[in-house]
């Protein structure tokens, strides 16, 4: 990497004033994995103290209708990097595949697909991931060919490994694209990913970087540093919300350091519900109903704090609804990037609603289950048109007449309340035809076999 | 009261040196009707806003496990300004009684009880209650006989009138001793209540003050000024609890403005958990399990907020185990009262753990259904005895061995771990056979006849 920087460093001498006045700004994505949207000191919990995110929070935003592209892992992070619902680039799944890519899946995110990474890279970014890819860990679907300039990290969830998977490799560790261990001590992971990160962005001080963190926690099985250990009253899983807290602090602390902070959009969120079928080592949706892989809102709907002195106005709580789809847009927008013309995008630029301009962002969301649409919610208005208990053998339930909920009055999703307000569910029907028009057919990804 | 002022003014002009160096601080305690754990935006609610309450919390703490002495009205006033169990001065109900007292009860709080008001008093302070008393309607029973100089709201709850209790009279609203009006319009109540507050504060900014502000609200029916209605996301409820708020961020405004807020500790917290059954009129005990007249923690557990610059450190959440009989000792030690002697008190001085001394307050809770035990909980474990669903026609179900929970590690009391810590359970039957011994027979108030 050390001459690619180089190469890049030179580029950036060279295209610098094309950014005009401004510099454009840094951009770290912190992307933790299961954690649920009620697990945050901020966001109600009552023993798990976060108190750097927090803080972040209070120096910027909370958003707290933040919503991902799927409720489990391998779609919510194709649909965070591509701007694109997973059904459109193949990552979703369908009734073939499961949830998500395997150990000996031979998947992974299409070449065709544009990455935040490889957007901003063209700009003049450096850029790097720091944690969990999940998609595709063959060669040529690994970070590096998806317009990344740096990873470390493994290639898939912390969990698929022997036994749990008895057909698969020890988990391997990577550095760019060579296995470096197999086998990581996990309980060191964040502090090493914590390393790596601050190193990435001490090197970058002086150039437009993009960051994502990706960390694997607090996803099972749960590890932990013996500095953490012991430390939170949650237990477990706690102490491994408290040493990515810390983990987050150390990143703003550099900032601040390198006196870079008014200069970088971080993002802190988690790509899906908690997985509640892990008990006490699971998290907490809070007041939402239900978890990860669920289409209810527990599934769908996690904590988001955004940070940028100067230009989002600080201790703010924005109520709009926000998606992991609309950084696509967002970042795009901000580092002078065209966004891709010969493709559906779903998400919008933030940057209106989080400086203050406007009250608004996109307030379509669409709950997929695989690549079944199960749910849509339109404004204040959520329509069920499928359900199903997540990580149940209950079949999904179709329902005839769509369950219609407020979600903005109801967010737990208590009292179905359609049958005063038919007009509400002819309105999202209507959205739902519109909507399938826009899906072009492409074979999942997930399903082409071992 | 105004002679009754000046009287007080000379008498404080005579005392003052008695305080010493420092003078004594004003104490506010505003007390809210059925506000649940999740129903603020600093404790996690998507669609409530509550920047003024909010901002309590960054310039004070958050209290994350802050108890009532009941999960319902009538006695959990009892034991905020007794510092007393509601079973020790017949505040408890019975199976005779209803749970509260009711617009034709006969019953009161017993003069033997010297309420915090009385407590302060003796010691110079003025002192007003502003909101609902619900402590005895009879005149004996008002507050300006528990300690009061200043009383302005109603007797009991807002729903307490015809049609819905049919040999009530219209609903009562008090200044003093006397009844001023008869159904007073009750959306206008929390502006008229914020007025008498702000007033009552101005009034008393170079003399000691206690104030006690119960305001009635969000308990149904909800009733909302023109100012907020239909400002909240989250309906008629969000409206009702963002003008509380509104009222709120006025107290620490005239509070800033007075130059007094650094002698002025504030409390702000709620009388029991959310009143489920009232639907998407009541509110929400966020993750935790269950709501008002139940023994598991939504009942018990509200949310609290306390403010005292330079006195308790700003930003911080306290989840050491906290109550609101604690309030009662911490408030006498703070103006100088000895505490009673003949008689048992319940809570423990909060000062030490606010202001950083110590870690912990005291850590036992009692849940009592009416004057039955039903719960215990001792530092993380929460023993149930009994256990009922609120509002519903179950009999109580009795656990020959306690169900046990780790509170701390599962704030939604979902994992019961007794079969694991059988020594837990024999400690927790220890302290009940304990505390057993200290309860001394009382008359209920409650079942008095009407």
């Amino acid at each position: 990497m050390t001459i690619f920087k180089k190469i890049l460093l030179l580029l950036i001498g060279i295209t610098g004033p094309s950014f005009g006045q401004e510099r454009p700004p840094n951009i770290i994505v912190i992307f933790v994995d299961d954690l649920g949207y009620g697990d945050l000191s901020s966001f109600g919990h009552p023993t798990i103290q976060t108190p750097y995110i927090d803080q972040m929070a209070q120096e910027g935003a909370k958003l707290s209708q933040f919503y991902v592209g799927a409720s489990i892992c391998t779609p919510s992070r194709a649909a965070l990097l591509t701007g694109r619902l997973p059904i459109r680039s193949g990552m979703a799944g369908s009734k073939n595949s499961g949830n998500v890519l395997y150990p000996r899946s031979t998947g992974g995110l299409p070449q065709s697909e544009k990455t935040i990474a490889e957007a901003v890279k063209e700009q003049g970014y450096t850029t790097a991931i720091v944690g969990k890819w999940h998609l595709g860990h063959l060669p040529e679907f690994l970070p590096l060919n998806h317009g990344f300039d740096y990873y470390f990290g493994i290639p898939y969830s912390n969990d698929m490994l022997p036994p749990r998977y008895k057909k698969a490799p020890k988990l391997p560790l990577y550095e760019n694209k060579e296995i470096i261990e197999n086998d990581p001590n996990q309980k060191l992971l964040t502090k090493r990913y914590t390393e790596k990160v601050v190193d990435f962005i001490k090197a970058n001080k002086d150039n437009p970087f993009f960051l994502y963190y990706p960390n694997n926690f607090p996803h099972t099985p749960l590890h932990v540093s013996d500095d953490f250990e012991n430390r939170s009253k949650r237990g477990l899983y706690g102490d491994v919300v408290e040493e990515i807290d810390w983990s987050v602090g150390e990143i703003l602390k550099t900032l601040k350091e390198l006196n870079i902070d008014e200069n970088t959009l971080v993002v802190f969120t988690s790509d899906n519900g908690p997985w509640l079928k892990r008990g006490k080592n699971g998290g907490s949706a809070g007041l939402l109903y239900e978890g990860k892989a669920s289409t209810y809102e527990g599934g769908f709907r996690v904590p988001a704090v955004v940070r940028w002195p100067g230009k989002i106005p600080a201790n703010q709580t924005f109520d709009a609804i926000t998606n992991a789809m609309d950084l696509y847009p967002t970042i795009l927008k901000l580092v002078g990037s065209p966004l891709p013309e010969d493709r559906t995008l779903d998400g919008v630029d933030l940057m209106p609603l989080l400086s203050g301009e406007e009250k608004k962002a996109n307030d379509v969301v669409y709950y997929y289950l695989r690549d079944e649409l199960y749910a849509i919610r339109k404004g204040s208005w959520k329509a069920h048109f499928i359900t199903k208990p997540s990580y149940s053998k209950e079949k999904p339930k179709v329902h005839k007449t769509p369950k219609l909920f407020n979600i903005d009055v109801d967010p737990s999703e208590k009292y179905e309340i359609g049958e005063h307000h038919p007009e509400i569910i002819e309105e999202i029907k209507d959205i739902y035809k519109e909507h399938q028009k826009t899906i072009e057919p492409v074979k999942s990804q997930l399903d082409l076999g071992y």
